[in-house]
């Protein structure tokens, strides 16, 4: 990954919604790269990105994103941030993607995972290189060992790992980056809903009186499923997800290292002093 | 299993909450046989059980209820329904219950599996047999096909053979009785909140527009964990669970045939014609 990193030339960034495709434009410009940044119309705000060099695309306008990336010279792509799965007829391609529509009609056949694997494969065959933003800023993911100044302990270690085997166990069936463990147990498992939904229907139950979490039990272990191509599809934490364990009574969050996002490792782990919580990376 | 039940003698039904202690007092009594019937206090209506012996007990009558069983000659035991899940405080044992009390402080200590499995100890520890409903009455178990007149179409069946083996993955973990399969995909599984929460939502997923499940898409799987007791801890699915894999725009359900309770399979499928779902039994 590093040797990829190094042999690259310059970059666009394309940018969809949430802090971190900010966050990464922010770290290249401190280590001297201003990359050009494609602003997805509906997702970034180009005015987000101050005085770096950004346009805003339509999904649509892929053909004139195209041919703006081989007049730059630009053959390195990294693309982060959320998107809304777009349909279909919101496309309203331009006339120069009008060529490229089969493409679109193929990877919109199937699940997420399908379309962005279809993605990766179209930008390669127009003879770009699809880097991951963990080998182009690792600044930006779940280190080995605790962000904040908590460590997990010997028990909650035990919840962990435990909570690590199941994510193996379910990821041959595309699910299962999410779980939340507590007594000794397995008590949720993402699915569809996505984590913060699960860690708000643990937080019901425990409200509701249908589940109690003592002190320092109870965690979050996060980590991409087998397979799953990190380039484009990386798994996720930010303060809201802090927040919302502490609301829920867990005690912290463990993610497998370098494989999820964590975006500000320093300002992270200050907030999980303030909650009271652990957050680390395992190997 | 059908060895075990021409063996066994003079019967106790221990009854919970729910219509499955009804029905089995009803087959039964169709059956010719009268059993005495204990109906725990707070949980199962000992007026509902008609002209049947029966008397009820708080769980803290332990001891006036071995005492009765003793006089009575009755040595086998089936437990079936629902019983919410006591605390230690509220048990209130009489005076020939209180040598028992050991035995409840150490059941108490650990998941529902462990009280469950306490119980069943505690009763062979006393000279009992303990049998599972489903020895005693295979017909409140689903049968192998379907219970109305739909059967799962291919499509169907591939979604619940993947959701079974998923359930089959999940079990050396102590959780996965059931999960939600649609678009050739997991989209939501069962941990602590239970099966009508788990459909709960996925309907509010698609409600929310962040799900859209196909006309003829969206199955249910139940199964019982690898290991799990089936004498006091069966899955059990009934009435309700139709009606809300119906309103959340699901096709049917697959069962383990054998394994998971249904109560009336008439009545069921009867519903699930109404319903227009198909509900049928793997081997």
């Amino acid at each position: 990954m590093s040797a990829a990193g190094t042999a690259r030339g310059p970059l666009v960034l394309i940018a969809g919604a949430g802090e971190y495709p900010l966050r990464l434009a922010r770290i290249l410009s401190d280590q001297g790269e201003a990359p050009f940044i494609a602003a997805l119309e509906g997702a970034a705000d180009p005015a987000a990105f101050g005085d770096a060099d950004v346009r805003s695309y339509r999904l649509g306008q892929l053909g004139s994103l195209l041919g703006e990336l081989r007049r730059r010279g630009v053959s390195d792509i990294v693309m982060l941030g959320s998107l809304p799965r777009p349909s279909f007829g919101s496309l309203r391609p331009e006339a120069s993607t009008l060529q490229y529509l089969p493409y679109f009609a193929r990877a919109f056949r199937g699940g997420d995972d399908h379309l962005l694997r279809g993605v990766v494969r179209f930008f390669e065959e127009q003879g770009f290189r699809v880097h991951g933003p963990a080998e182009i800023a690792p600044e930006l993911t779940a280190p080995r060992g605790p962000l904040g100044r908590k460590p997990a302990t010997a028990k909650q270690q035990a919840l962990l790992e435990h909570g690590f085997s199941l994510l193996a166990a379910l990821s041959p069936f595309d699910i299962g980056q999410a779980a939340i463990l507590a007594d000794h147990r397995i008590i949720a498992v993402e699915a569809a809903e996505g984590t913060d939904a699960m860690i708000k229907r643990v937080a019901d139950l425990v409200a509701r009186g249908r589940l109690k979490i003592g002190k320092g039990d109870g965690v979050l272990v996060k980590a991409p499923k087998k397979g799953q191509d990190l380039r484009v599809d990386m798994p996720a934490i930010g303060p809201d997800t802090l927040r919302n364990i502490a609301e829920a009574g867990l005690s912290g969050i463990g993610l497998r290292a370098g494989e999820v996002l964590v975006g500000d490792r320093a300002a992270l782990g200050r907030q999980a002093d303030q909650l009271g919580l652990f957050i680390e990376g395992s190997a």
